[in-house]
């Protein structure tokens, strides 16, 4: 095993650890494993028929290349990034950036090789409000990069033309083709349309390839480059990952295994899945996979049709800081969850933890330790206490926290959803339920046509606070 | 009723919304309410015993005098506040800043009246070098709150440990008694000791106040007046609202509405509370609200010591940005979810959208709408549509986000949280397991004492990466 892999570690799920009712057994995974290796094949398979595309995006040089071609080109008069995208055009991005940056980059310009950086995936007017307050100052020096595939996402439609109407208004016409960097549809849709009427620096969100599986195309990349994080050795990292998930010997094949945990567990109470990393750059990684794993799992019917309402609703949690806020639930509470660690075997900087001189010397143990150990130590005492408590906990063990480990860990989940999505026999790719908030916002908004105004007089009965039902 | 005030709508979880199968009827509205009227009662007892102080933290007007003469003492000369808590010392001072003061508040010099803030309730030594190396320039302007009622609280005494060293080597001996508040217990413990014995300045963890519930004692107040909050206003919130929460007729208590709802779902299969924000400012409450609903009730035992493992697991979503996560598996997955949305009526500052000219019209009808009636758009159409999938739904409605109606919500929900406890029959106030974990994390680190090196081996062969479980 090559010590710069990412690897999972399980024997806290089994039977062996947790006992019988709650852990699974050699026998039930043997068959679960019989029950995967098909669906491994299916997946394989459905990747050769072009039907999976985001499995390609690690392979994408070119898109690197344009990349580092635009990055080239903007870097030096940037000392702001502001990207506007909601959901996969947003969590990726951060999730890269919290990673393998440091906490401090966007105050410290000692610990920065980029500019700073800013994912505004949300439209409320006083978050908004108080960033363009503050942006405004430095409108010259910064590069805002628009990312949605259609650009017809609600949210990012009205920031962009907010953020365009600043720049007219501030800088001029011309500061539109400067300033702004679209990532969209190669040919189609309203962001395309403008992109190419402005002759803006584009980048392309590849085909079918769906929001939450494009953090490894320009989608996630462009924002990562620009701040200094080594997207070749992120592509790589996922590269090395695709070798080990496309193997048919269950027992070799990390995605599998942690798919066949998963449904096992989802098929056996266990309802919501926790991520908690010990790791503050590994948080919004768990955001991420949040995403990744709701939409892709939370399904209503099955290939034939049935309704199933299927889906583990994941959690994201943080070690140590919620062990003073979850753990007494966790270990006390319904044993309805599978809990996945991510931890990490060598922090790149520790500090030795000191203990003040005519001090109470009851912290003395704590003299000479480092907080990473403490950190790593509070992680075993957590699947310790949730072991004691027969709660199936699993690990991911990050070797360090660096861009080759982060490709490895996105690449292993990506392909694990494929993997869970076929052992649930759904869709893992379609999101069929969220249209309907999308149109009903557009009749609220009164957008022209359809039957909006019916559906607008519908949603106002619901939604209005009838007093009623006020307390 | 005050227009000033927070009220619930709760319309959307009845049977007449969502239908008989998942909503609540009128008759077991009734019912529940004639249930939750004696634990009123019960509650209000317990807080007359002087068995629930933290009821009657709104009231403490002296220690908001403490408060205020510490801030003048240190505001002039403080261009930094550093809060060193974890859990209940750390999340409510998040929420409060996040809620009260602008989004870009550490960044932008002009949007703050007060030192920046930084809440740091993690260990990660990474996260928290990245933090030192920066501080380190601003030491001397720099105060540090540390937080911890027994002072045993092993990541912020390892925390401590390291500022306190780095302050005597960058500032000498005498730099701790000026750039030092501690809260912790009046009386006792490690860190009263320490601050007896350097004569710091301190301030109070009242008696008998468990974290999760200490946000509106110096816990929570210090950090918050330091930035500008105005705590007297936060207060009288609580106290509106205590005024409301006391009424032994249900349908004019809000916290018994709320808990007899929750209550009621909880028993009917909806084993997790997503509490969804449609407001930047009011996230972190739900933050907090994730600590105070998971440590108070997820209990393994009633009061009758009976095993019941009882507890809905809290979580936080934020509107408008998890509709692009989220919503797809609350919609279509598991019907096993109660909603509870955080909605504000007025933003105090909006923005019109605009749609630059020359752009395609497709987008024409956002023109002249602001942002803050498209995300309160986007909240009604989402909960529209989890009605229409009858998913029962809650919503906290909130005049505007003041310093008034965030301290109502605080109190709605710590109440709420007694009668929910209450109708569970168990102690909402304990936290018996999370010892275990903190024992272990003595036993790796080598505490002396106890069968320390007996639990120490237990725990190295359960959580030692063992090649057999590794993939």
């Amino acid at each position: 095993m090559d010590s710069s892999q990412i690897r999972l570690f399980y024997r806290n799920a089994t039977a062996e650890a947790i006992g019988e009712e709650h852990g699974i057994t050699h026998d039930q995974l043997e068959r679960i494993a019989a029950e995967t290796v098909p669906m491994i094949r299916r997946v394989n398979e459905q990747r050769k028929a072009g039907e999976t595309p985001y499995r390609d995006l690690p392979y994408q040089t070119h898109v690197v290349e344009r990349i580092h071609d635009i990055v080239g080109e903007v870097h030096g008069r940037c000392k702001n990034l502001v990207v506007l995208g909601i959901g996969g055009s947003a969590l990726g991005n951060i999730a890269l950036q919290t990673a393998l940056n440091p906490f401090m980059y966007n105050l410290d310009d000692k610990q920065r090789r980029g500019p700073r950086l800013f994912v505004l995936d949300n439209i409320d007017p006083e978050q908004f409000g108080s960033f363009l307050r503050w942006i405004r100052n430095e409108l010259d020096q910064t590069i805002f990069n628009v990312i949605s595939k259609s650009g017809r996402t609600i949210e990012t439609a009205a920031q962009f033309g907010i953020v365009c109407d600043m720049l007219i208004k501030e800088l001029g016409q011309h500061s539109l083709r400067d300033q702004l960097v679209a990532t969209t549809d190669p040919k189609e849709g309203i962001l395309r349309e403008i992109a190419d009427r402005l002759n803006l620096r584009s980048l392309d969100v590849p085909d079918g390839v769906g929001g939450r599986f494009s953090v490894l195309s320009a989608v996630g990349l462009f924002s990562a480059a620009m701040c200094g994080i080594n997207v070749d050795r992120l592509l790589a990292g996922a590269q090395d990952m695709d070798t080990r998930v496309k193997r048919e010997d269950f027992y070799e094949n990390p995605a599998a295994v942690n798919a066949a945990l998963n449904y096992h567990f989802w098929n056996h109470g266990k309802r919501t899945s926790v991520m908690m990393p010990y790791s503050y750059h590994l948080k919004d990684l768990a955001d991420w996979y949040r995403q990744l794993w709701a939409e892709s799992l939370g399904k209503a019917r099955d290939s034939l049709n049935r309704e199933v309402h299927v889906g583990p609703t994941p959690i994201r949690a943080l070690g140590a800081t919620d062990q003073h806020s979850q753990i007494q639930l966790y270990r006390e509470g319904p044993n309805d969850k599978l809990f996945t660690f991510l931890q990490v075997t060598v922090f790149e900087q520790d500090i030795p933890i000191k203990v003040p001189p005519d001090l109470p010397t009851e912290l003395a143990y704590l003299t000479d330790r480092n907080l990473g150990e403490l950190l790593n130590s509070e992680k075993r005492a957590t699947e310790f206490a949730l072991v004691s408590s027969r709660r199936p906990c699993l690990t991911v063990v990050f070797p360090r926290v660096d861009a080759y480990a982060v490709g490895q860990f996105i690449y292993l989940f990506e392909v694990t959803t494929s993997l869970v999505g076929a052992l649930l026999n759904i869709n893992a790719y379609d999101q069929p339920a969220v249209e309907l908030g999308k149109e009903a916002t557009f009749a609220l908004l009164g957008k022209p046509g359809k039957d909006y105004a019916e559906l607008d007089r519908e949603i106002r009965g619901l939604t209005e606070l009838d007093e009623h039902f006020l307390v």
